[in-house]
């Protein structure tokens, strides 16, 4: 199965493609899609909607795995992510991709084992589980590939659950 | 000129088509866009995405009028309604549409005289404004109408501004 990993933001877009077979995960592509400040909303959407579409072309993933939104103490910026955030979900939707969704805390149990680490610990693991000579760059890339691979793992389990209950 | 007013939401956006011919309104066509609740919300902001298309290929808008978006106490509707709004204001844009947005006080200034008129005194100018029959409904539709009248008075003082510059 491949894998689109996605951390959604309307400055930068992290993404991360990877194949998992059986658990045991690969690294395809990385990157991040950066639209510029000081252009209207719409015009940063839109890039960011043709962006994705060119990343599925590219590299067919399956399913897509995106973090799931949280505001904190930033609202304006909390409404920018998640105009973004809508776009993104709705492009892959329409090119056929099965979506799921995770919190910060589940992908950092999954990639560090504990939800509470901190985003070196889980840089670390990505960096150390892709076998990555260097840490991918931006710290969004990192994360669009450790909710990546969060899903693999649970994809991996519920594919488990699913022979068990056969 | 042709304005598509739009208050945007994730179960139902409301919207309105006016025409504007020097500060002269009347409305071509209105009514709401709605969601099944229980659905992934992928699918939700799909059918919006489709429904806002057509909207836009059978009345030929020159010109969307949307509502800002502030949030208030709950988050929860906010992400959702940021969601949709991302991406009407993508799908507009792609479609060509020049976007204008408008506060809630902007839009009740221009359509009671009043920043801080009541929903009611809003749907009863918005009646009377495009000598309608009876209010629009749902209130998201009535909504939709007063950005977009809001929008056609500001488009009006701007070419008069711009008339007075020369």
């Amino acid at each position: 199965m491949i894998i689109l990993g996605i951390d959604p933001g309307l400055a930068t877009v992290g993404w991360g493609v990877i194949e998992s077979v059986r658990g045991k995960v690969r690294p395809l592509a990385f990157g991040a899609i950066t639209t510029p400040a000081h252009t209207d909303v719409e015009a940063r959407l839109l890039m960011i909607q043709n962006d994705i579409e060119e990343l599925v072309k590219k590299y067919s993933p399956d399913e897509m795995a995106i973090e799931e939104l949280f505001f904190t103490n930033n609202i304006t910026t909390g409404i920018a992510v998640a105009e973004a955030r809508g776009v993104i979900l709705c492009t892959a939707h329409r090119l056929g991709l099965k979506i799921s969704e995770y919190t910060p805390l589940q992908v950092k149990s999954a990639v560090v084992g504990y939800g509470r680490a901190e985003k070196r610990q889980v840089i670390a693991m990505v960096t150390s589980l892709l076998k990555l000579k260097s840490p991918p760059k931006p710290d969004d890339t990192a994360d669009a590939l450790a909710i990546a691979i969060c899903h693999s793992q649970c994809a991996a389990s519920a594919i488990g659950r699913f022979y068990n209950q056969r």
